[in-house]
């Protein structure tokens, strides 16, 4: 069983993105520029998007994190969705999820302009995703899917099953896995909570992405040996004996799994660093095509 | 075995509009207009699209068909759509494909009014679709998603596989099969020409959508005892016996299918039809927002 290591080639794709970014200060252009609104005072939230600011902060571009209260208004961040979208020196900005009960987020995440989207998740790059056509790829897809390219994995004609049908994971990885690219050129099936027969389905499976968030959901007796499994889940149990209080499962049992795969990605370290490194790939990729 | 009859359908929802627009009509209202633009001589796409014509007459739309040379340039039939996005009395509009070869299809499709793209193939209604946002569904997938809840086919928890992943098929109804909607919640396999094992999966199946072009490709030794059979394939077959000199053929083995299927569509009568009565619904649906 080998580890497909998130951490390691995050870093390889820091340092990859750092060297360009340094040539283009020595040519004397700006740096790329990513923004990040959190709105509200959520840890989890604020955990995250801060690693996005250290990590632009380490590769040299700029970046700007805007903090909103819980109490603005829809309209309020509306507004403010408005000023990045035109700030000439701006090349891309997220908002991070989960946003408080009373925005609609669809709607705010349908005013972000498709050319600073590098999260991807407005309808536009979603769909141009779907047809094949150039766009912001979603970060954690994205990230899944340049692993897989870093550790050769073969996924042409293979049957990957996908467990999960979220927005932001199992319904874009569906679609990335299938598409006629490389990787991808897999056969695919996604599978939910409404699905009958998983174990069998999953027993079938060359390559499984999991994306549920239920800690240890996927066990070693719904694969067969030599399975590439993809982790996505993340979730925090209660555990005194931690400094921070918590330990954090994957939706996969590790241990079981470890002994059948013949790639496995861990929680933590697999597939969390990836999102961040797609998030400054489609920030790069965007700063090129405005300089 | 019983025929799902996309034909009688099709007449049902045209029936069904008629009477709606006869209803605007006695309150002053303008009838719903489509467009349709048709580049070059294709035989084929002319028929389709005289037939889309011929239906909205049927129904009391208005239409107007616009025949440009095969010979014109991009930025020629990109002016045509520019006028056909901004002419407020239309409510949508399809551009016949296939375009001649020297048109970039997606520049071309990518310029039509996401609001006025009653085929649904922009990239932001395809995305929309994806996210489970309203939109225009593309009109095929739509017209198989139409048929299957007017014949209450249960397709939640069961195994869909599809054979075919071409952006105005495949790819879109293994997404309206595995979303969390009423028809939908199957389980979907997404199979194609990479993949490998397509018999032992087409066996596990409770439905089948082959939309691949291949006469009689389905049969009756690769399904399973009481499958669901969508046929979206139309191949024309030299036949001298037939006064038109062909014979149609689907995808689907229909006399081997139709001993195991519970339910089938014929080709042709299937899902041709629905295509067009999908068109229909969208225009009229687009017609909705605007008045």
């Amino acid at each position: 069983m080998k580890i497909l290591d998130g951490k390691k080639t995050s870093n390889d794709i820091k340092n990859e993105i750092a060297i360009e970014v340094a040539e283009i200060l020595k040519k004397g252009g700006r740096p790329p520029h990513l923004a990040a609104i959190l709105v509200g005072e959520d840890g989890a939230s604020l955990t995250y998007v801060n690693s996005k600011v250290k990590a632009c902060q380490r590769i040299g571009f700029e970046s700007t994190l805007i903090r909103l209260s819980k109490d603005i208004s829809e309209d309020e961040l509306l507004e403010e969705i408005d000023k990045l979208n035109n700030d000439p020196d701006l090349d891309g900005f997220i908002i991070q999820l989960p946003l408080p009960s009373h925005f609609n987020e669809n709607k705010i995440l349908n005013a972000v302009d498709p050319n600073k989207d590098v999260d991807g998740f407005h309808p536009s790059n979603v769909g141009k995703m779907v047809l094949n056509q150039p766009t912001f790829l979603p970060a954690t897809p994205m990230g899944i899917m340049e692993l897989l390219k870093r550790y050769q994995i073969e996924t042409s004609g293979k049957h990957c099953v996908v467990i999960g049908r979220s927005h932001i994971v199992g319904s874009p990885i569906s679609i990335l896995m299938a598409r006629n690219t490389n990787p991808g050129n897999a056969t695919v099936t996604l599978t939910h909570s409404r699905t009958k027969n998983l174990k069998e389905l999953t027993l079938q499976a060359d390559i499984i992405v999991v994306a549920l968030g239920k800690a240890e959901f996927l066990t070693g007796d719904m694969v067969k040996e030599g399975v590439v499994v993809i982790d996505v889940g993340i979730t925090r149990v209660a555990d005194q004996s931690k400094k921070s209080g918590f330990k954090l499962y994957g939706d996969v049992h590790f241990d079981e799994l470890a002994e059948k795969a013949s790639y496995i990605t861990p929680v933590p370290g697999g597939v969390g660093p990836m999102t961040i490194a797609s998030l400054l790939m489609n920030t790069l990729q965007s700063y090129k095509t405005r300089n």
